[in-house]
Parts: C-alpha cells; sequence; structure tokens
C-alpha cells in the first residue's frame, strides 16, 4: 500500500494514521501529548488491540519526553502513563504493553524507547507468524478447497501493523492462492468493517462482499462460509473470548452451521489473571454512536462496545506461538 | 398520535404516510395509479408485511379505478394486479390478499372496493387480538414479573394498521402494567428500529434503548432481557419463520439463554403451500443500501432482506385466533 505508516515513533512524537477518516480520507496525525494520544485512542483514531499495544509502548516513550520538556516529578509521571493504560478498558494489549515499557523507566530515555521499538517490531513479526498458522489450520480444517471465510471488524495492518490478525490469515490464504473469498461484516455502530476492512481488503486485491451484522449469522446457516475467523481483545484464562460486539453472534452462527470459528490474536492477548468473559470489562461508550441521525431526538442506547464469546463456542485461537484448542474446561 | 393515517383508502386512491421519510418528515403520498404504488412498496416507503397485505387489497381496488379511466382491457387489468403481488417477494400477505381482492373483479368495482375496506377493517381487530393474546402468553410463560423485551425492525401501527404485531405485543403489555422496557434492534440496512419503532414507543411513552443489530445477542446473553418478540413475514407450514433480516442471530441467543423467543403475526402469514424456509424466497435488494457512504466505491455487499429462523428455535407463533406452540415435527 502506498499509504502512510499505521503508526510510528518519530524519534520524540508519535506519528498514526487517522482511522476515524478512512476510507475517503487519509491523514496523519502528529501526537506530540500525552493528552493527544489518549484522544486518539478514545475516538478511536487509533484502535485495534495490537496497535492499541504498541500505541501504549509509544505512549511511555513520549510521556518520558513531555515530561522531560515540561518538569514532570515521577508522581506526574506515572499519573500520565496511567492515563494512556486506562484509555480503553478491555484490550488487555494496551495495558500490558504500557507496563512493559514502564518497567524500564528507570533506566532512563533509551531504554523506554529502544523498548518500545522493539515490542512494535515484535509486534509485525508475531502478525505474519499468527497469520502463516491461522492459514494453515483453517486449510487443514476445512479440507483442500478454496475456503470461503467470514470475518468481523478491522483485523489487518489497520489493527495489528504486519499483515494483522484475521485479516491476516485471510491475507495468507489468498497469498497461498487457498482463499475464494471474503464475507465482511459491516461493524456497527462504528463501521471498521465496511470503512477499513473492505479497504485494506481493496488494496489487497482480495474479492469480498460487505454485509450487515445482522445478517452474518443467516449467511452462514445457508452455507456461504466455510470458517469464521476473527480476532480478540482479551481471552480470558478459561478462553472465553472478548472481541468487537457481534462475534457472539457468529459464534453461535458457526456453531448451528457446524462450522469453524477460529480466533486469531498474538500471547499478550490471552490474560490468565482474568479467569473468565464475565470479568472482563466490557467498554460502554456513547450513545450518539448508535442514534446517529437516524433515532428521534432523545433516543438512548445500549452500546457496549465488545462481547464475549464463550470458549466452548471457539474451535481455537491461534497465536505467534501455537494453536491452542478449544479450552478443555468448556469442551 | 396527531400523525396521518399509515394507510387509507380515499374513495379512488391511496393515502399512506411516506415511511421512508420518519421520524424526521411527517409526509403523506396520494397514490393514484398502480406504478406509484409498486414504487411506494419498493422503496419501503410502503412497508411492513400486514400493511402490505392492505396495499395489496387497496391496490386491486386501486387498479380497477385506473383501468375504467384509461380503458384497461382484462388482461391489462390482470398484469397491472400482477405487478403489486410481485413488487417484493417475502411477505406472503402481499400476495394473498392481492389474490382475495382480485376475485372479487368479476362483479365489479363496489364489490372489490368493499372487499379491500372490509379486509382492511379485519387486520385492525386482528391486531389487537394478536396483542393481548401475546402479551398474555408471554406473560404466563416469563411469570409475574415486569418484562423487559427484545424486539427486532418495526411491528407496529406503522407495519399494521391498529397496534401492531410484536409491537402490539409490547403495546398490551405496557397497557397491563407488565412492561419494564423494551430494547429495539436499530435493524440495519434500512434503520427500521431506530427510524420507526423508537419514535412509535416514543410516542406511547414506553421506555427503550436502542441497539445495533450486532449488540443484540450479547445483551440476551448478558440477561438483559425476559423474552424476544418479533413479527413474520411468511411462517411456512413446519413452523419455519422468514422475518426481518437480523432476527435468526436473536433466535439463536434467545435459545442460548433459555428465554422465549415469540413470533406474532396474523393468520394470514401462515402459508400451508411453502412446505420449509428453505422454500420461502428471499428479496435480494440493492447493494448500496449496505455500503451507503461508508464503504470504498465500488464495493460490493450481500443484501438480503429477511433470514428464516428455524422452527425449532420458536417458543410459539401467536395469531389473531391461537397460540401455536412449537411446531411438532421441529420439537
Amino acid at each position: 500500500m502506498d499509504t502512510p505508516d499505521v503508526l510510528a515513533w518519530r524519534d520524540g512524537y508519535i506519528e498514526a494514521l487517522d482511522q476515524t477518516l478512512l476510507p475517503h480520507q487519509v491523514r496523519v496525525r502528529r501526537i506530540t501529548t500525552v493528552d493527544q494520544l489518549v484522544d486518539a485512542i478514545t475516538t478511536l483514531a487509533v484502535r485495534g488491540a495490537p496497535v492499541l499495544g504498541v500505541a501504549g509502548a509509544f505512549g511511555v516513550a513520549l510521556a518520558v519526553r513531555q515530561g522531560g520538556r515540561e518538569g514532570w516529578d515521577r508522581a506526574r509521571l506515572d499519573a500520565e502513563v496511567k492515563r494512556i493504560a486506562d484509555a480503553r478498558p478491555t484490550a488487555v494489549n494496551l495495558r500490558r504493553e504500557v507496563s512493559a515499557v514502564a518497567s524500564r523507566m528507570p533506566e532512563g530515555r533509551a531504554a523506554v524507547e529502544a523498548a518500545a521499538l522493539a515490542l512494535a517490531g515484535t509486534a509485525v513479526t508475531a502478525s505474519e507468524q499468527i497469520s502463516r498458522r491461522g492459514a494453515a489450520y483453517l486449510r487443514q480444517a476445512c479440507g483442500g478447497r478454496r475456503l470461503r471465510v467470514h470475518t468481523h471488524c478491522n483485523t489487518g495492518s489497520l489493527a495489528c501493523l504486519g499483515w494483522g490478525t484475521a485479516l491476516g490469515v485471510i491475507r495468507a490464504l489468498h497469498a497461498d492462492g487457498a482463499l475464494e473469498h471474503v464475507i465482511v461484516d459491516e461493524t456497527r455502530p462504528l463501521l471498521q468493517g465496511a470503512r477499513l476492512t473492505c479497504w485494506e481488503l481493496g488494496q489487497l486485491g482480495i474479492e469480498h462482499r460487505l454485509a450487515c451484522d445482522g445478517a452474518a449469522p443467516f449467511l452462514i446457516s445457508q452455507g456461504l462460509a466455510d470458517a469464521v475467523v476473527v480476532g480478540a481483545d482479551r481471552v480470558a484464562a478459561n478462553g472465553d473470548v472478548a472481541n468487537k460486539i457481534g462475534t457472539y453472534s457468529l459464534a453461535l452462527a458457526a456453531q448451528a452451521a457446524g462450522i469453524p470459528f477460529l480466533v486469531a490474536a498474538p500471547e499478550s492477548t490471552l490474560d490468565a489473571a482474568t479467569p473468565s468473559g464475565s470479568a472482563i470489562p466490557i467498554e460502554l461508550r456513547a450513545d450518539e454512536e448508535v442514534t446517529g441521525s437516524a433515532a428521534p431526538a432523545g433516543t438512548r442506547a445500549l452500546n457496549y462496545a465488545f462481547d464475549i464469546t464463550p470458549a466452548g463456542l471457539v474451535s481455537a485461537v491461534v497465536t505467534e506461538d501455537r494453536v491452542i484448542p478449544r479450552f478443555p474446561a468448556q469442551s
């Protein structure tokens, strides 16, 4: 793609592609303060669980720089770093990578920046490993034919650096000549599927069709997909998966249709400290994202940004290191 | 409501509230030709399975009038009547009521118009009977508490004349003091839930929250609804239900959560001539309804307007005459 980097550290500040403006505008945000970074994360200009992890890592480096310019004491620096970690609650990657890089702060600015950059590099490598391992899993699970794959939200280069997670699996299938086409959920309310995934698939020359979220279970029931593959924002210790709202309905439909439901995510998404899905904090976002201009003025909404898919509906979780089959406790 | 009639026969022409403009504009279309009626039906200015039945009945009266003015022969009249019956394929009500009123054409214009008006009156009465019977069913199924009900699309006065089907059940629960609140799916792509159901519930003073279609199964899984109630466009002989796209995911979620999934529809929606859901024609509408302005230019979609819920997921179908429990063949 001849588009700017999704997220990059520019020796003192962050550059981020503004994902709220895609696909119609390609604009880069220059982020020089913690305030700007927190705004970019909460408005979803910077989004996607693995990218949030890298943004958290870069964010610590950014806070150290800003603290140096503005003479913050350690308490202030810690408070600013915590603001980054807390900007969104569901994806464990953000909090985890902030914490990993922040642990290097006593070693000074250079160590922090090196740790953040190393982590970004690791994310790119992990993404390709996830993609190839996930593609191999699906080819084996579905037999030798060219696959029709249903996916949700955006889990490609925009969400992950590198190839992506679920969309990386799709990209790897395509590279292997093993993909027939992709069905993409539009992913209301913010339409990451319609805006971002269709854009990425178009750039990659991968055949795809867009569907409303409510249509997905029907399309699956009609035999239009050989497999479902999605990303994750957090996988609990028992294998329950938090992912973009709408994921659970795909898992129910995949089970009813008897097709694989694969979760593709880096190891950093696995959260041994959270026993089950019910302990994962689910972000509740503003009513207006749902009501928009369609509903009567004053209409209230229930706008959970993520849902929980019970482990028993997940065929496997694929990471950069391994394929984790159905978690035993839920079988 | 101090709003115009949803659909009315005005001694020679049809007046219809334009449902594509609600809730922000209340405008009545004056329909004097078959072309105008077919346009109103295909663009969903006139919509909702029971209203489509009445529109079909009035449509035959309209065709007879237009034929009289323009000197149509019987073949032309039959062809125009068939165009009305075929304007949308999934809801059986349209075709059925066109056929019922068309059978009176040999008796002359007055007989046709009397039959159409009688049918509209029957629809209003049926709607109240469905509403009361459905409310009684849910109160019994869910115990004595005030109910939290999840619904989809629009099935109220705008869709049915009278109280409605699923929304009529909700209205009857409210009238009985047995309703806590309603969760309404926005119902992409055309947002009938956000635009029409929220508007009707607001007019009725019924507490409600709007949710994205993809969120519905998660909300149900979290115990936020005591029951799901939806309408139907056609119920096959084996009990499979065609209804607005997104319905099937609610049925899967209701089953997983162990709550009732009730279908409310007039007897005219039951189609003994269609053996099962796989024989119901599912309308495929234009890609642009889904792609809108969000997706990249040229994106293609899969825009089925309805889905099929297998009979085994349906707790009961309630009509103006009876409660039909889970169809035996699917139990």
